[in-house]
């Protein structure tokens, strides 16, 4: 990881000297370890096409929903950052932003966006409207150096694994170039992902592979909702494209050959998960005349909400099954009701800030799925929330019970050190470490991505140096889980 | 803010000295500053009458319900505390608090009336059964000095704005009584409304005013919750007295003018807010005809439960309508469920310690409000909770998107130390700091006010030090921010 | 309390050394008083028949559903552990334990079991494979030593008074054993309870009583969940035999006076509490005559879900108004969904580590019980929840204002030192200590009864100190609370 002359060694240890000493141990004994990210929303294309990032407008603001909208709720216009495609001037935005500083103190995006000038590219200036021309320029020097091209921050940022995400239809040619380009699969091929101990810069652009690919590995996330669900948009038409392509009939059978054999196929590409994204942990198991009777209604335009959403949870089970079949381990993001603005969604598309959570339970929804195939060894069913009331009240209890389930790591807006904190605290009593999932940084923003790990491990040794003050584990109990944390354990829920 | 010599000067701030010495410097930049109420219970006629406080049991016993339900659930009958307006002795409801001191350890309630006593009051003594005459006593000495009226304590604590709550068809005689006597309106004529830079008292009663005004503004609310709900006691009286008095027609577009008619009237006396209490945040549009049914159908008493309900949202999201026209500052506290022992409201009346919360969910209920305008610059929504999962999970993401929406400050049960540090923790990694409503006392208890006031920011100065001292945010913007907190921030939330 | 070697003498309390201090001052004053008990699960059978306990696995493994489901978790299949009563080797389902202690880090159970092992059992080795059979045959040694017994334990503990859980048709004749072998009653005859301050250990086996008893009492509560609940296995043979059994007629009538006989019989056995275990806290006040039909529908199996749930929810509040009449202290259990997994429920039973906590309310549930009986000064109800949203936003409210509400301890899979403290901050701002019910043990793993009332004293010990040091409470109110918490709290709640 990098650390900054500008940033507190300690940042986000405990303020207790005793605890922050052996939380900076702590630390400093996972602080080097290579990336393991195994869901995440990073384009392949970005490492395929290896073209130097345009501005600071574009890596900071354009693209990082996080930053948006918060600037959005302040007055600014979405338009004039760039959101939705509208021309706009990236120097305008990025002082948008650089003059709305304050408005991020204390949010993680504020946390990350520091570690991202200064960790990543060595900015000393703190930012402001009167430094915002300086920084963008000084950005803009950066980026134009080769030692900042997507790939070889992919290397210098020491990942080991990184997944993508994609549809069930996509060829997963860029990952195909991205192969051939001397990225890993899977299997870890890329000796370069070791990382150093002491987490120094790995160094310029490419290093020096010691195995058999030069990178880390890039694999491909099957993300099949707007297949799979009768409300999304273009559901039924996406589903004639997923039947023409796989040649399949359009039968409730001809449709599950059809998502099992892309499945195959992202499997083949070196997926090694299928990310499903509900409103709803809800499923059903049904009999196969009903599952027939609401595909064809759903595909009709027929079904009323009841059978949608019936259909849905049937499909969520039918997910599982198929996980079962083929092993891809499956993640389950839950709670967020997308678009609460529709005004702002038409005029700027979806991911735009203002997907916002609803109150969620799995116990009784994920029953029937669990009843059906929660024992199976093969089943790898990863759980992430929003609604942090699940952790300790659900979540924690499934995960302590089901080997199938393992509690995903805080996501979205609990991706931030307090709210790690509140998850550790709320899982680790019911279930301990080894139920959770390892840390997803779930992120479209690619250069926070050191940032986002680094968090997660500074948080943990924070977490876990607590429990060695108060006499609850030992301090070599406390070595071992700060590092299965960022390496045995999510190798072993992602499968890797 | 007072200091008692008995009371740790430290108090509230964190225990680690370190944190502690930041955050006291933190609290000692800010404590003196003027004090920004812009929603509480404290009635007009106190101020404009300006009688001295008859005793300790009316100060502190008979008036505040976080004290009366407390000695209630120990087994102490309500009509010995003078609840419900019965004939006591307010030596003996005195005695009844002071022997049952220990019943109000580590509450909120318990801290405030500590501070009152010695911080307000300058008493010394320790409250427990055996001082409990003496302080009555001393009590009343200190409320038969001028220096303890209304008007004096009001100049003293500093208080630059005030907002009462009243009822829609209040005169606000009482209100034009207070302008008379030079208490300032909402634009701050009021120049003793500094503050003296340091905290200490300001001195005797009435101040020497340097400006317009001899005190601080004190502005009425509009409260229209009895003339918008079907279920509320008195609803199809209430609104025929609305529409006589405002000489309106008994239709749904005359009802809207009434109620329009109202607020003008309100705006034109000081007022920068309208008040709702709702047991949902339930929101619905309805076209004018359905609309007109349903009113009539209310007014007749012959709507069923989900049609009061239906007309219930519908008023909600007209009177978001009413402050996009107007201006005013839509405040909105809901899920409360009210008046939960029906023996002991039939025996003492509402606000008799029985409210209690119920799970409580924004997201959906808000967005058809949200869809219609929350977008709009002229609206400003606070949100006040009692269900602490909605701040992580609804409130924060909401307001961290709509411009509109403001994350209300802790609210009843959760105002107190402990629950004010969760809320921080809970919201500002989503939203940041400038999307609260800054500190809210919501106080009858007219004392209590720099008691709370200087709670929270304690509470404030200790949260942010925190964050100092985890590298999260600079000593400087730590500065910003706390002072923000209790001049900008309310102010431009509530348009002040 | 035991303390050894190993551990830490200042475990689960603060870190930062000022507050520390304090901690363990404060517990150090309350950590050999006796144990108070009043709702647990050990069979009474245990210290009637006082045998010596087998081995390792039965009493750290197979018998505690905290232990065996996160083993499960793990892939470890119950029957290898001996759940459900299947042959098995202990020595190896120990063994199991022990190479998968890093599971246990920072749970709960982890932390019992470490105090089990070396502050009840003396054993000095750290759990793993390498050492589990040398511990395993350490174990049965010390279980082979008279001083291991299960009374010898019970006086060594320190028990003052111990509950049972108990079927209602039981005859108790385990109870008249314990009286006749020298256990006391309700009305705490054991001189031997007394507990030696300092809290070492209080000697060998039997120990010499000063009072008219030889131990601490034990006393059965009643728990007629399945005589009450329609949807209970067997419901309809339960309740024949109960009627049986009690020459009552068929008659909703008749069914009552059974119950009230049953509860009479167990008071006269020294019972002072019922216990009720229900999904929701739900209740509904029927007249006489539906009260009859929904009785013979259920008993008939002809009740629908919905009458089925309004049964079971009437019988909640006739339950209490049975407290009303006879005194009997009730406990509620809410928000559980047993058996989530009917296939290991079918191989192995009930209680095998997959019931799982439901979102749960209790505002409305419990209204139309506390409208008819919450002010009845000798109802004592006290809640019980593992939805810890309920703590700060209808538990401590229901607790601040209705004299018959308490809060209950932190149940199930919040009986954990995180959660504890959490459970304080949650409720006392609004509550206070004096409406909690003092720690609850809830426990089938005798041994670890010392260990988790241990664990009670020091978090709250900790969560105290923390108000002195922030100036919220005294020192020397701060010491009458935390020795209240363990004393008068319990004994008033439970009527001892």
């Amino acid at each position: 990881m990098y650390l900054s002359q500008r940033r507190d060694p300690d940042r986000l240890l405990p303020s207790d000297p005793a605890l922050r000493r052996t939380a900076r141990e702590l630390y400093d004994s996972v602080s080097g370890l290579p990336i393991i990210s195994p869901h995440g929303h990073v384009p392949a294309r970005l490492l395929a096409e290896n073209r130097a990032f345009a501005n600071a407008a574009e890596l900071f603001v354009t693209h990082d929903h996080y930053v948006t909208r918060l600037l959005h709720a302040a007055g600014v216009d979405l338009g004039a950052l760039g959101v939705g495609g509208i021309h706009f001037d990236p120097r305008e935005a990025w002082r948008l932003l650089a003059s709305n500083w304050q408005l991020f103190a204390g949010t993680a995006s504020g946390y990350w966006l520091d570690e991202e000038l200064t960790g990543v590219l060595g900015i000393e200036l703190e930012v402001s409207a009167e430094t915002a021309d300086t920084i963008y320029d000084q950005v803009a020097e950066r980026l134009a150096s080769p030692a900042f091209l997507p790939r070889a921050l992919f290397d210098q940022f020491g990942i080991e694994f990184l997944a993508t995400t994609d549809d069930p239809l996509d060829e997963l040619d860029q990952h195909d170039a991205l192969r051939a380009a001397g990225f890993g699969a899977a299997g870890f091929g890329a000796g370069s992902a070791g990382g150093a101990p002491g987490g120094g810069p790995r160094g310029g652009a490419g290093g020096s592979a010691g195995g058999s690919a030069e990178f880390g590995a890039v694999a491909p996330t099957f993300r099949p909702d707007r297949y799979l669900d009768p409300d999304a948009r273009g559901f039924a038409e996406g589903v004639a494209t997923l039947l023409a392509r796989t040649g399949a009939s359009a039968t409730f059978a001809g449709y599950l050959g059809a998502l099992e054999q892309r499945r195959r196929y992202f499997i083949e590409h070196g997926a090694v998960s299928a990310d499903h994204g509900v409103l709803e942990p809800f499923t059903v198991d049904l009999d196969a005349v009903e599952a027939e009777r609401l595909f064809q209604a759903a595909l009709a335009g027929t079904a009323d909400a009841g059978e949608r959403r019936v259909f849905r949870g049937h499909m969520l089970l039918q997910s599982a099954r198929m996980s079962v079949d083929d092993g891809l381990v499956m993640t389950l993001h839950a709670g967020v009701l997308r678009n609460h603005s529709t005004a702002t969604f038409n005029r700027f598309g979806p991911d735009t800030g203002h997907d916002i959570p609803v109150a969620t339970t799995f116990t009784r929804g994920l029953r029937p799925l669990l009843e059906k195939y929660g024992l199976e060894p093969s089943l790898h069913l990863v759980l992430f929330t929003v609604d942090e009331t699940t952790y300790s009240r659900e979540i924690a209890p499934l995960a302590g019970f089901y080997p199938s389930v393992y509690i995903g790591a805080p996501w979205w807006f609990l991706d931030a050190p307090d709210a790690m904190t509140r998850f550790r605290a709320a899982t680790t009593e019911t279930a301990g470490f080894y139920r959770s999932s390892g840390f997803i940084d779930d992120t479209r923003a690619f250069l926070s991505i050191p940032a986002r790990h680094d968090t997660a491990r500074r948080v943990d040794a924070g977490f876990v140096a607590r429990l060695v003050h108060e006499g609850r584990i030992t301090r070599s109990a406390a070595e071992t889980i700060v590092r299965d944390l960022v390496t045995t354990i999510p190798r072993a829920v992602f499968k890797l």
